[in-house]
């Protein structure tokens, strides 16, 4: 678990009871999701809590090791007091570095800035999974759904001069992906002029089902 | 809401945020829902908390009246705490009175058991909807899939000299109609001979997307 939002953290509720698994994250996270005693709805004889330090690297599973490291975000929208940073770095928001041998691939559902830290993090990875929830800043407003920004969300958008495509301009990445894109995005539909741009940019656009080999 | 329970309330966080509605439920579930941090996404000035009392009629919608009234039934699994009673009869557990004119219908997604007061309150209805977890106690253990009883859980089993429709007998009520099965549960097949069963002694199994007409 990346972040302690809710498009995060609710479907822990639809694996409860039943389900063995280990649920990896921040200590920052942990302690939100203990504090929380819905989620004692995780029977702790079949799912594992497993706070892991930032920066450090641990076996996800056998012959996969995974790394958090800090991106820029805010505190989940249920947990904000007073006045809210959107780009703080710390547990809250995370990615992750995923390798197996030499193959290393970067998951980053949540971004609110592509700092020289992380272009430089992200530089030579063979596969970057990214924050694509919006194209463009204010369009829930645009659209009549929602009053946020993106950037009230804590992420980046995709277009513009200050966008993702272009914030990646110059890094070497073998396979660029867009995940967690919000209904709003034009992206979603593959018959629009925003898809192709996304695509002629060397962008994927992720789907359900998706399998991606590194 | 007529439960606390995880089933019952983790879909509120599915309309969080941007969809206007009003929260009908007992004082102890609005109680149990306020002090959990999770459902401060459901912003407040969208989605209306109205803590109602049991027994007190109030307009759902226009032309639409509803009561809720206890049924015997238990604290939310996450909520348990020291030794567990599962036929309380509280704020915890609700059965909803629904009524248009001369209309009656009951809802009771959960209930540990039919008392003789229930059964007088259920008596000359239009309809029921009522809880078909499972279709035996132990049938979750029968088939592998968790140590559970439906006893365990607060709910009647459908069969046997005990179950549902033996406990219906003698009750007039015009359609009867099991809601709230469990994925063991067979009356979910339409090829078993456990559904032939249920309908012969006049039950109709619910289903997704089905309407039903008072």
């Amino acid at each position: 678990v990346t972040n302690g939002d809710i498009d995060h953290i609710a479907g822990l509720l639809t694996l409860r009871e039943s389900q063995c698994f280990t649920l990896f994250s921040t200590g920052e996270i942990a302690e939100l999701l203990h504090r929380n005693r819905i989620f004692d709805a995780l029977n702790r004889d079949q799912v594992a809590r497993r706070p892991v330090l930032l920066k450090q690297a641990f076996e996800l599973v056998p012959n996969l090791v995974a790394e958090l490291y800090p991106v820029p975000g805010k505190v989940p929208l249920f947990m904000e007091e007073g006045e809210l940073e959107t780009d703080l770095q710390g547990e809250q928001t995370v990615g992750v570095r995923l390798s197996s041998g030499d193959a290393v691939a970067h998951y980053i559902p949540g971004c609110a800035a592509l700092t020289d830290e992380l272009r430089g993090h992200l530089d030579g990875a063979g596969m970057v999974l990214f924050d694509g929830t919006v194209w463009q800043n204010n369009e829930m407003q645009a659209q009549g759904v929602g009053e946020k920004t993106g950037e009230r969300m804590g992420h980046m958008a995709i277009s513009g001069q200050e966008g993702t495509i272009a914030a990646f301009g110059g890094i070497d990445i073998e396979r660029k992906v867009f995940v967690h894109m919000n209904n709003t995005n034009p992206v979603l539909d593959p018959s629009t002029e925003e898809r192709r741009i996304a695509e002629a940019a060397g962008w994927t656009i992720s789907e359900d089902g998706m399998e991606l080999t590194l």
